[in-house]
């Protein structure tokens, strides 16, 4: 199994005295590459929001990263236990979409609840584990939705991506470009044609500069070129990651997911989803109770700081679609493929 | 019948020697807004090459004026006639999409070589005389086609165009956006969504710009959001213009909107193309006949001069394509609205 040239993109660093959370710095990346130190609960609670770390599973590993700052910087607090919450109710408001932030702060609270009997300490060595353990688990489970995914990736394939759900939307690995790294480890003339995936451009800024350091053959393209190229019979396959999954197998992804598999349909293309199983939200039955963050106009009207609009313009900037299960063919998670309308059986 | 803000795109400033071609430099808006003059063959060809004059109609006028100013340097020629063809063949391979420009530089060539037995200064004024009258038309003719489009506009309707097909892709009050135009003269409600048009990005530059100053209410999108505005009922209808429609209403359009017309068509939303008759290539039978530019990479890897992505990647950069019949309710022409499979009948 193959492995992947970009570090973790977030981990936690032990020190004595607990600890704090590393991230690459994803705003920064393709014009540079740091890591930036994250020890206070109101600096993760920014670094989610203003997508420092982004992508469902690694700020999943945040939040959890964010629970375990909470309880070192509540330690000597007399109502440990409440003040952690209310400050996972926090970080948890981060943003709305990707069910993974909420899963992974629910795994920590439930620890932080079911050791009410042992000292603040104690518990928080606890929480500093198990954030350490999910950021493990989440590299093993992208290296199986990888084994299982790459059986669906034709030999000599030109696979299309949305966005970045690559190890930069991870711990590592990724779980789209998880599919692709499996595929390629199998099989090297596969390619890959990315969308650039506006306004934030992580298609552009992420998912080249990733795949591009593994060595795959990478074509960027902009969002609205992709029916062009599957009109050419130029794309095989569409695989994209998956912010928040309902049990009928409704997906959240970013914005532009819901066209490209409108436009993979009207082609006969295949249109794949990977996620690891704490995408699928198993409160919500369809994707209408999704709910969709609503983002700034910046992020609409500027480009590398610079206005590229009349500025009264009106703005709406949602920064995520659904697509409906009848436009999937398959989910690829750590426990196989699924028929969207069979993903329920995962709980 | 309303009138826009955006003074004409282009027109041909006489002086005594003859005169010389004033355009808007569209490169440069919304950044600033400047005129340029255009008085060499090789300056129109760079000026129609790099975009400074874009949009169909538009540049079919900037190649009238060019073979005006290929008249003009060649006055003194012995060979005037052969000297002025030449350089309408290196003008009309400035580029290869718009039919429009192959269309008016017909035109002026028609003239030429009718006028065989008149002094080359005779010809030089008839050239230039055509190139007015193509210019003037030009406005009249989108009139008409706005007047036209405004019927199938619904009370209160929000209308999603792609790229620029408006006063600035016309010598004056657009082809889609004059539908816009029309429709809102009549009923003030209307509002447009505007998706940005990457990679040139002549929606969030240029119609954002227009539709604002005529006090037209516009939301700028991105590409990959006009899915999820059909899906919540927040578009009524899609009108864009066209570079190219073959006999059969196969439509070439900017990249991106055969996109938007299969999302359209999956969400049962009407899809309208508005362009003049000389946007007909009688020629060809069906839109496979169309050559699509392919442009340059920094198109897509740079946004104002700075790199988006890593640049090791792959570009290739279609400028255009093609919408099929089967997905167009509508072709909006001065003749009237015509079915796609029924355009012939103008022939």
């Amino acid at each position: 199994m193959t492995t992947t040239n970009i570090e973790k993109t977030i981990e936690w660093i032990k020190i004595p005295k607990g600890g704090f959370s590393r991230m690459i710095n994803q705003i920064l990346i393709p014009y540079e590459y740091k890591k930036v130190d994250v020890s206070t609960t109101k600096d993760m609670y920014d670094a989610i929001k203003t997508m420092i770390v982004r992508g469902a599973p690694a700020i999943g590993i945040a939040g959890a990263h964010g629970v375990a700052l909470a309880a070192l910087e509540e330690k000597e607090s007399q109502n440990f236990i409440e003040n952690v919450v209310k400050k996972a109710d926090y970080l948890n408001s981060s943003r709305p979409t990707a069910v993974n932030l909420h899963w992974a702060i629910q795994k920590q609270l439930e620890i932080l609840k079911s050791n009410k009997d042992k000292t603040n300490a104690q518990i928080i060595d606890l929480l500093i584990e198990n954030a350490i353990k999910l950021e493990n688990e989440d590299i093993e489970i992208n290296k199986k939705i990888g084994e299982f995914g790459s059986s669906i990736i034709p030999k000599g394939a030109t696979i299309l991506t949305h966005c970045n759900a690559g190890a930069l939307a991870t711990v590592g690995y990724g779980t789209a470009l998880g599919v692709v790294r499996s595929a390629f480890e199998k099989d090297k003339t596969i390619k890959v044609f990315a969308d650039e995936t506006r306004p934030r451009q992580q298609g552009a800024r992420l998912t080249t500069y990733e795949l591009i350091r593994d060595g795959i053959d990478t074509t960027l393209i902009t969002d609205g070129m992709s029916a062009y190229f599957m009109n050419k019979k130029m794309i095989d396959v569409v695989v994209v990651g998956a912010d928040r999954i309902a049990l009928n197998g409704d997906s959240a992804n970013k914005i532009g997911t819901y066209a490209a598999a409108i436009c993979a349909k009207y082609h006969n293309i295949p249109f794949y989803v990977a996620a690891p199983k704490s995408t699928i939200d198993s409160s919500i039955k369809t994707g209408d109770e999704i709910v969709i963050e609503l983002r700034n106009r910046e992020e609409i009207t500027t480009i590398n700081d610079r206005l590229i609009c009349d500025n009264r313009v009106n703005i709406i900037n949602p920064g995520f679609d659904v697509t409906p299960n009848s436009l999937i063919t398959g989910i690829i998670t750590e426990y196989g493929i699924f028929k969207p309308d069979e993903i329920h059986k995962l709980f």
